[in-house]
């Protein structure tokens, strides 16, 4: 007979999301509801190149075990890469993981207890929710505005109680695509500067900035935050290749996490993706994403203009891959949803993104693993579903 | 500031294997410290042919994220292979692992409370220690004789207090090389059946028998274990490929764990792995690794015959990668390890192997990543230290 699972299983945040995305992959619906990459970004022949070069010139080196921190090299690639950006990032305080959810796990690890108050941004990343639920700690959250968190509501929650994280992806966040602003991120560096609250920053999209101008992570004014970084935009997700810089103390400790959890991430992957990142013209490769997935959005956008009622509320994300939309008030996506999956158009309906008291006149839509036709016929189609919804509900 | 760790944290299992192996990586050192397979054994250049197939023939599809019970083809393989040895085991019972090592990671975040009993074999696999032991429970142990764990012991345990799990490596076991007698495995089973205790049964070196029959896991006399299994060993370890095979209720909160921690395992990986798989004579490649590790392990027995002092006591395991000496009582292995270093021979000392009272007097030794010249070598000089030690301690 098998024993009782641990408490924290209990503990799940319910998503109905995997129902959600097993519906919309029936090819024959135009699906929003994702939040994948666009496959043709891939570069699928530099990367065999590269896989070929690494198994030829190092085979049997690149697969053997490895480094609980990860390959020397890339940790170095991906200082000097920060190092261009402006960030003073040491290669002793990167540890690579698989994508940037372990990030959020390995975090949680080695710093929540039981009861622990972990602040979210709300809405915010649903795995987030879930990966941090499992060290069962007490969720807060601060509302998001068009420029990054309120302040004052940060500035209240922060001093009113003791919190031991807060989670944020400060660019173009999923699921809003909002990103903040340079004076949200220094008001924000300045609060927590006086407590002891870790800055957890999730930058999953960071390099996919199609408008505005680049700006430094809130980490790049403390002393003690972590930093998550990702390959899942920029090369490619199923490689599950991300990181985090920490400083010297946590590092240790997120090492020991790592080595307990898996040993080491893929080696033979990270060799591949070093193998790629220094035979190829990265920045063009990414400029080539950024102007894909511009295209989307601004035809998306288009297209909400045009076939959604005036009343319907959308961010106009300056990169990452999601846009944010707020229906009339009293309307409820998930009532959208049905009538939309009538049209073959699938989305994800906001409230999964809520931990408490759900906005469910919200819902989230992914421009990036899209086309031209599916996002002219798909936006058309919703547009459509909303004016019923509104008729049917005599708002 | 950044705030308190956890308090798992604290309760790392410290351990000095990292400075060893460290001090070991010298290549002027004959290293019988780590765990690592022959690197000799990688099938480079079949997979070299499986990733450019799976690259030329569905790239994008492989690049992108991935279900998190891991690519639905690897798993009907692994069930395949289960199969042809005699046991039922359906695919979706199946879930794909970043290496075994995290088997161990989510079964203890899906099942153990802080203060959970767990129990270990006597010694038992380092890492099982540290994974297990930021879940925080109290570790019990079970001493380990030369056909599997004492069942008077293990009956007293089990039946003296709720036992959570029982964390068991039945086939060439690290560190010991001890292998569970059929007449052990049906005897374990039976208590098991009384009791909810979880069987954790960890098999990495399964198919690595070079001596002796091929038995059944203990899990196939039990309706709700788990079993671990992994491509570390008969492919490679850097690609980080293993599985849990769990019953359904199990599964799905494996399932759930792993999505939080890292959604899947590298996608990539397994399509390569599984091509590999489909494409290469399997049972061939594992064949020539048994030949492999069996001579190493007959050379390294016979300088051991020749070359230990006859009170040296030493197990002689029927597969896998390591086996493990016993000095005469009274003698530290610790000592032996300075000595030994000066000859520049290295080995891992028994007792990071142990929760409490270490035998001090032990210490695991691996044949597979080694040579001809290095074990004649390597074990000479380490019988010398040996008897030096004998001399210095005058026992």
């Amino acid at each position: 007979m098998a024993p009782e699972f641990a408490d924290r299983m209990k503990n799940i945040h319910q998503s109905f999301v995997r129902e959600i995305l097993k519906v919309a992959d029936n090819p024959e619906i135009i699906s929003f509801a994702g939040g994948l990459p666009n496959p043709d970004s891939f570069p699928v022949e530099a990367l065999k190149e590269a896989a070929n070069k690494v198994l030829s010139e190092d085979g049997a080196q690149a697969l053997q075990y490895s480094t609980s921190e990860g390959y020397q090299p890339l940790r170095e690639y991906i200082a000097r890469r920060y190092d261009k950006n402006g960030l003073n990032v040491d290669s002793e305080n990167i540890l690579i993981t698989n994508g940037s959810q372990q990030c959020i796990d390995l975090v949680g690890k080695v710093f929540l207890n039981q009861d622990d108050k972990v602040l979210l941004e709300r809405p915010t990343y649903l795995a987030a929710i879930q990966a941090l639920g499992l060290y069962q700690p007490e969720f807060r959250e601060v509302p998001l505005l068009e420029d990054g968190v309120e302040i004052s509501f940060l500035e209240k929650i922060l001093t009113g109680e003791r919190i031991k994280m807060f989670y944020a992806v400060t660019n173009f966040q999923n699921p809003t695509g909002i990103t903040y602003s340079q004076r949200k991120r220094e008001e924000v560096a300045e609060l927590l500067q006086k407590q002891d609250t870790l800055l957890v920053e999730d930058n999953p999209y960071g390099e996919i900035r199609f408008a505005g101008k680049n700006l430094a992570p809130i980490n790049s004014y403390l002393t003690d935050g972590v930093l998550f970084g990702s390959f899942s935009k920029i090369v490619a997700p199923g490689m599950r290749m991300g990181w985090i810089v920490a400083s010297d103390d946590i590092m240790d400790n997120l090492v020991i996490a790592k080595q307990a959890s898996d040993l080491h991430s893929n080696y033979f992957t990270q060799r591949v993706v070093y193998q790629f990142l220094q035979d190829n013209d990265v920045d063009k490769h990414v400029q080539k994403i950024r102007r894909m997935y511009r295209k989307q959005r601004d035809l998306m956008i288009r297209m909400i203009q045009e076939h959604f009622p005036a009343e319907v509320h959308y961010t106009e994300p300056e990169g990452g891959m999601f846009l944010w939309v707020t229906l009339p008030p009293g309307l409820s996506s998930m009532d959208l949803f049905d009538l939309a999956l009538k049209e073959d158009v699938a989305f994800v309906p906001g409230e999964t993104f809520y931990v408490n008291d759900a906005e469910k006149n919200t819902l989230r839509l992914n421009f990036s693993n899209s086309d031209r036709e599916k996002i002219e016929i798909g936006i058309k189609r919703l547009g459509k579903s909303i004016e019923k919804l509104i008729v049917q509900k005599n708002i």
